[in-house]
């Protein structure tokens, strides 16, 4: 599986953001303040293109889509309620269009004359993927028990307690198996453009038995998606924005410590051995190791204030193939 | 004011679908009945592609977006309510997937291998266009004489009474300035794909007095902007969709006819004269006049079902310039 354009790709970088990171918890969540918060993401990113970086920024959509989701369930008895693929489809359109109107506001501050596109992006996943029969993806509000458990019998959706703060409905989280805008994608990237794709992991879609395109309920993992996409592009160098600027191992241990390269093995091995958590870490580690198999470039796991350092290795977590 | 390229662009067709055609007033709005009307109409444009052409399609989102205002409205307590800008962009994403879905779907079915890419358009409009001044454009659900007194006076949103059916917000309805995207949508055609654009007229934004673009409460008419992206791409064809096959003249009285084709004065003498109402043709003669000002290309107003027969000038109303 290598990349379909491998012309020209050596400055060509994916940055995966995460969906908290554009709407952390410390916002109410207006329009203006998600604004701010991504003018302040755009800082960083037009800083890499002014240094001659060609990006495609992907991002989750967790608190987005949840509001969206959370508004269908509200109005659900005055309009039918849209299905998450449609609610994940209005979250790329929202966060595309203020990530796009943010990054046009900090170009034109630092003099960047680079455009911006954000494009709708389909994701097909497998029907048969073990994860639909396995529901494990966190989505929207929480509940009580008792408005979990009636909710749960009224629309057959399925819920978990999570994390002490109340019950959620969970979805699965299946593989992504081919990102069907793609060319659309590399159509941006070669005319010069910025694109601004796969929000929220990607809209996910199934193939019917009658070979028809069809949304699911899922959410697929964005760093996967994006792992995918750093691949096919051929993008030289693959970064996963977090909280942190390097992974830790031993992590809330005595032994706790950070470090600045893995190889893929020693990556797969500390994973097996539950240094990763499921939710967090663990999904960006599969999905460095996806890209590393599928190609040959530099992936890195970093914050948002060492992104830059990290594209000339000088910080964040790197994940090299092994020798 | 010239298209931006061009070369190669003797088969390009932008094609303008009004909102209601994606979302007829005999559906209920569940997400399969949405993508069921669409198959319908993609089976059109299918046909144009098979046949050579070059599609751009724009299309309106009048019900799409009533809906997301309502739910805005409906949980305004709970979350922050997205403002009128950031619900155009939800409603371009969320019918920019389902169109794409579905030109997908029938094209695999028609043996056409093209790929559509939706992509989000933001388009300028001048702060002190006077259309801010004057709000007209109705949006979003009905509501009753005292609701509206009240949300008015809440939210400083107008209302207006709209065709008896009850009080209706009214938001301005400024030209088109500049269509922001149309970078992307020159790279996605160069490339041979089939953008869906400028969803319910565009993201409207204006620039503040910082020089930063901001999104305006207000919609832009879809055929206004429909008109300035079909010149500035240098599209040989602009199709208007509507529920008629033919523009009318007298409509209603014992003189009304159908007209094949009307010179731009005659257009514009007719529209001076009121023959055309200003929610309905109005607008379409508007964009019709403006995008033969601006380049040399055909115009046609007519119905789904006649657009391919329009193409080659057999079916519709062409306006065409001067001689």
């Amino acid at each position: 599986m290598g990349p379909v354009a491998a012309a020209n790709n050596g400055k060509r970088v994916v940055v995966a953001l995460g969906g908290n990171a554009a709407y952390p918890p410390t916002i109410r969540g207006t329009a203006e303040e998600q604004l701010e918060v991504m003018e302040g993401l755009c800082e960083h990113f037009v800083r890499m293109i002014n240094a001659g970086y060609q990006l495609v920024i992907t991002h989750g959509n967790g608190p987005v889509v949840g509001n969206i989701l959370f508004r269908m369930a509200k109005t659900a008895v005055e309009l039918p309620p849209m299905p998450m693929d449609v609610c994940v489809a209005h979250s790329q359109g929202g966060m595309g269009y203020m990530l796009e109107q943010s990054f046009q506001n900090v170009m034109r501050k630092r003099g960047c004359h680079a455009s911006v596109a954000a494009v709708l992006t389909e994701v097909e996943v497998d029907p048969k993927d073990p994860a639909f029969a396995n529901p494990t993806k966190p989505v929207g509000k929480f509940f009580s028990e008792a408005d979990a458990k009636r909710l749960g019998q009224e629309t057959g959706w399925d819920f978990i307690e999570d994390s002490g703060r109340g019950w959620r409905r969970v979805v699965p989280s299946p593989q992504p198996m081919e990102i069907l805008d793609l060319p659309a994608i590399e159509a941006l990237l070669a005319a010069g453009l910025i694109p601004i794709a796969a929000g929220g992991g990607g809209i996910p879609v199934i193939r019917n038995l009658d070979g028809d395109y069809k949304g699911v309920p899922a959410v697929i993992d964005k760093d996967l998606t994006s792992a995918m996409l750093a691949a096919r592009l051929g993008a030289a160098a693959f970064i996963m924005l977090t909280g942190v600027e390097q992974v830790a191992l031993d992590f809330g241990k005595p032994t706790q410590r950070a470090v600045a390269q893995l190889t893929a093995s020693e990556a797969r091995q500390h994973h097996k051995d539950g240094q990763f958590p499921p939710g967090n870490m663990g999904p960006k580690i599969d999905a460095a190791l996806n890209y590393l198999h599928d190609y040959d470039g530099m992936v890195v796991i970093t914050s948002l204030e060492r992104a830059f350092d990290a594209l000339t290795g000088s910080a964040g977590t790197r994940i090299v193939r092994d020798a």
